[in-house]
């Protein structure tokens, strides 16, 4: 029941109001004891809650899992290891593990995927963070394209990508050391351009420090930036640009 | 002449292969000794290059207003003092100066405003950037509504502001102090939601570094981060995601 | 004795001078030689001396339980391993370990609890730190209510709980990444809120460098921080506050 | 209304269901178009909103204290300046200005203090800071003891305001530099220590970072920390607790 | 094929547009998929490209080696482990693997050294990082000599070698801790004087940083700074100046 | 009176009990109100209490001044300004300010100065702090010898001075941007070595930041350091460490 | 005397013992009592000393440039002032001020200027840094081409400059903000790149961090770093490597 | 042979010119190859050059405590590990390993202890620093009192102390988390005071800054600062300090 329902059935005489009041406020998550599920979260937002698995105990994750993929069909799950993987599929035969994201989904069959997200990354290192990113916006329905080890050091690259980079309407620019491929991007194409720092690097890096400076202060038009590492929310940041797209 | 041209014109024999190099260079700026304007900008990324006012000597600064007035018919320039603006105004009569956003602009007439984007600020101290960044997306031919000082502090000011700011193709945040507003923001609303930390604040604030901390590490979805005190940034960026939304 | 009585002897001649000046000093701490306990402190400040376990030898930390137990009859220690824990329940066996926390502690019975502190943390990661400030109010002697998982991502969720919150003689807001629970309960309830930053997050957190300027910068009234992971010194306030609390 | 008047009104149809939304979210702050003054705070959190002059505008600002003035009675304003004091004592005349804590304040007659709360500072310039925090706390009706200049340099200046500092029922600890003051008065007293750093100093200092690193990492128990130069959160805070204090 | 011949074949009639762009393009890099291998670094800059071996999985560094080595004939890689060196070794015999530096090399015979380089170091524990700088310098052709531990603790051992130190065409001072060992030979020396600040030290030294900024900072005229631990970058940058010099 | 005393009146029925406590506290600072003056301090230290003008007002200063000038004969004031100087010099005549360091004192006659202590900066812009260093250590009675501009990008120049350098009881070295003069001048002496980073230099000095790293991991034994530009602290010690050497 | 006809002559006894080590010592530098001109730089650097004005009083300052045009016929002083250079010029008319690099110089006729060096700023606010950088190498011998305004947010501008930088011996990058162009020429010419960050921007750049941070970290070859600001460190080591080149 | 010995033989005829710049340069260290051992330092400073094992391998060291043994008849390394104990001892088997302090040492017998040192430390974890600092002094001759567990937050324990610590020639104050002790120790005593701040703590301690800046900020006179854990730098000071002095 949305406010609109709950106020109608107090007008109609059919809630009494300590109900009504109690409905207002617990329809939306499932408490679980240790956590409150955000079921309502689909409905507000337009996607359902992700599971973000490092560091969760062996029986929070399986009963996250479980009734998560019992209300929505499916589930996406991010930071999972090894270890996390195989006792989900245990339980859940059908979730997929891919270690080098750490990604561990169980995903609906069939899934159309629109629209356009190109996911460029500057090194090899930077792969993982990318596939996180890349896999996040497909899951929810998006059209990836993967523009690897196009870094700035070797321009041309780059350059070479360009005309399939432009037609994307959301681009992704994942880069470690001194992060310049956002700016480089930012200056090249018209769509909006997430900036992902990566760890990659070593020294006056200070674990990805160099690259966020770099991203955010960018000389470029039209860059944002998401924490370090944090190929989900660029991957989630993306398709929400992207569904909202006049070609999605 | 774009790429294909050129080429063009080469294989025709109209060109010269040294005239072809110089031209595939060229064409697309500007050079005034001192600056390169970047003329084919507004090609290649669907906004004319705008002028950073700040620290600019008043010869240069004229003489870019002019050069791009001259050939875009408008210009926006951000971070100007009264005094710019008097020796702008001197000699381009229609420039218009709001001095508190610093915005210095000479703008064409019954410009549309389509879509739309909502700019929320947390207090009152935060309207200086809110206002760059709206003017900057109007100027770019976005509709902005404003919702000031609606920090986190006193939620229900928030809330009662919320079915508004639902209805915009992308959500400005802007914050100083804790800059809480952000996370708040991204988990109530669907579309995109871009941060701006102001630095607004004192001591462990350190100039806006604690706002924008708490941004990037939003435990919220769809959110992303741009410069401390970037409004410019952000309505360039809103307008962006605003253009090219479905119902702009 | 305490300054007056030593005072008052050495009027009546029952002490010379040498001994008044040693008992002075000498009478409040136990020197055992690698460590001298603070045995005035339950006089002094209303709670003994509590046990930081982490890096302690076995020798020093098994010969100051057995100090500590001697003299108040029970122990409190934080930050202990199932090693340590193992070590004390050979010696002292009603010695119960909680490895959640790293509670380590030999409590009296049918302690009651009074007066009432709401312990809240954003997320499951920070519940680890959540325990270590709950069961630390509670061997105090404070009455404590547990309200995890109610991070400002899915704010309906803190909401539901706001009435029984409000309740609470003192507040603990526990939360990592960015922080921003401590600062919107500070702006619901009206008692003191404490907050602890934890560390829980990545990149741009900074180990809860990100949390903690959150917090310190709050925008809310009535808000104060403590240490990073600190729930242990959150608890220890809680339960002073609450302790002198009219309904106590 | 409160939420169960809104609802019974509701069920009885003395109030539409349009109306009821909108009286849910619009009772409680009066937009003021550049600000929304959250009118409901003093019955949400007990005290009135305060007013932060720095920075606002004159018009802003005079129109902010004639607001709370008008429903409140009295204002309390902090970090106001010489001007700001000289423009609202023209239209406002009984406003009174303290040119050292910048409090600006407007305030009724005859307001009993109750309670105690000791206000220390290590030197002569923390007084600024420690003003602002007693004139807060005194301003909501807590009585104030101040104890300045007894930094830990000269240790038998604080040992021999202990037994007064002893009595309150919250004691602040202000102090730059090193900021020992906090550690070494929570080791004394059994009362809670609210922890104020200074940006008094210089060098290493770093603005307060020093002071305020020393107090987040006090050995102490019972202490807590805010904002560098933040007396007025420390006087607001103290107030809270001493005010649910059985002695008040 | 480079862009004079391309633009000539073109106006020849032996080249269509659309191979004409794609030639301009792709001939510069070999696409490996998960990576983009830059064979055109040898003749932009006259070092081929340079395998940074750290976290680069097993399949993915192997065909880099053998792809390199196909090209080139020759492969230079850096920060390589043991693991890595068994891999390499077992499918290309003739690879080099030094355990201190981390160099795993495969290097063309009777390879000539020229002109000279002075790699300084501090300490014994900068040796590490003393040995990728001279053994990158010698793959691409260099002549090095090696002064190591002349640290300013013992400044006579500095002045010592300075006369030998004084005929190299570039200086590369190594140095951990304070760093000072680059200002005092760049005050020394009338060569280029590259500093390598590395991470040996503990505490204060922040993992470099101290020894960082004190090159940064240098108040000795000709001296550059690299990142922390960098010997590859300043043994590559050692070569350039080197090679170009007129005793080359 | 000492405790000792104290303790025998008390025996000896001279004293009553409630004056003995009193008397153990409040003979050793006198209360201004504003500030508590350490009168005890030169009994305890060895030094009386010396004024920090910076921030005071002017009749706080001016009674701190006559106070100390009363009860010692003498005042030693640091970082004073031209007008503070006027001010006390209107009222103590023979008060001497030197504006270079900003020393404003009023001495004893003829006052002995014994031990040797070198005062070394490496460059001109350090001057200011060596100053205050040098006078504060001539105040208390030392022997100070200077000597300015030995900075290490022209080491002959502090080689030059190192043989009268190694005759001190003490060296001082001051020096900004990479700081390294304490580093070399660790390593060539055998008396302490007190280290003054100054916040001469830009950019990457980081306001002393820079020089205060190099100096607190220098790679040289018996080096110490204190606060950047803290002149009047390395004074101060380096006069402790010179009183109580053989030859004072 | 240089060491060897010091050492002759004590052979042959034209010298005698003390004289000797004072002669060692004594003839490189001309003692001026608040500095110590370092007159043997010349012979031992290749280049005299280079006054850095800012700060320095009056009186020195006139004195230093005397007495170095006296021993040189010629001086470079950076970072001077207008007021400054009224003063040399009043005392030695012939010395030119360039207000926009704040070179104050008086230089000897015709000098020639040999080899090339590229000096390229990315926005026109770099260009007082890039002045500094670039007469300094002109006062010195060096010829300067000026590339400025061809940052990477427009790409075009700096790859239509390319072939002219690629012919220098030496290319000096300028850059503030995200400081991404050394990167970007790095990756595209053959000679050293030495990287200048500047304090342009604004928040996250916090005075020019950013820049330096990524220029430390580029994923480019054969570029180094100086510190942020430093035309004049990066102009002397442009013209030293540019003076060993062959083509010089 | 000193330079005055040197310069002798010249005039006498009984060295070469050659010879006699060889003979200046080489005398005082050992060139080991990897290493210059530093074998003048004792006549240069007084104590002979001290192994830091960390780091080494297992053949330097063995070879480094092999020729200082030979040529001093004992030595001193800090920071050793069991295993790098088992090999000295293997062919030292004199060597004495203290495993809590990492001291791995052969010393002379019957080595007089003279003066006195007062190593204090604020809980049990910084023992192992302040066993470095004390067995570092003892082993160059000086007479060493331990205070431990004598932190601020329970000031009755280091009050006791008090006489005893007053005795010493210097004091070294070790401490970690708020590091308050060396203030509060800085204002009681009259000797030199080091600080040495540990990484003990967690959070907002950021591996000992906290402490460090504390020390820094002292507002007591007499104290300085080393790096942080670094007890060997406080012990070999605190040493310099104590032979120096009068009763020593």
């Amino acid at each position: 029941m949305d406010i609109d329902e709950i106020l109608s059935k107090v007008q109609k005489g059919q809630l009494d109001l300590e109900s009504a009041k109690q409905e207002l406020k617990s329809t939306s998550f499932l408490n679980l004891g240790f956590a409150r599920l955000d079921t309502s979260r689909k409905l507000r937002q337009g996607c359902a809650e992700v599971v973000f698995c490092q560091n969760k105990s062996d029986d929070h994750l399986l009963e996250i899992y479980k009734q998560i993929y019992q209300s929505e069909g499916e589930v996406l799950g991010t930071r999972a290891n090894l270890h996390q993987a195989s006792l989900i599929q245990e339980h859940i035969p059908q979730a997929i593990f891919d270690s080098h994201s750490g990604i561990l989904k169980i995903e609906k069959e069939n899934k159309a995927h629109k629209g356009l997200i190109a996911v460029c990354s500057a090194g090899t290192a930077d792969i993982k963070v990318a596939e996180e990113c890349a896999q996040t916006a497909e899951f929810f329905g998006s059209c990836v394209k993967r523009f690897y080890d196009i870094g700035v050091s070797g321009l041309h690259r780059l350059l070479s990508a360009l005309p399939e980079i432009e037609k994307a309407n959301c681009v992704v620019a994942i880069a470690g050391m001194e992060g310049a491929l956002g700016t480089v991007i930012g200056g090249l194409v018209s769509s909006p351009v997430i900036c992902v720092p990566t760890s990659v690097g070593y020294g006056a890096n200070f674990k990805g420090l160099s690259a966020l400076l770099t991203m955010l202060n960018s000389c470029a038009n039209g860059v944002c930036t998401v924490n370090i590492d944090n190929g989900y929310g660029a991957g989630y940041l993306a398709h929400q640009i992207n569904r909202q797209s006049k070609n999605f």
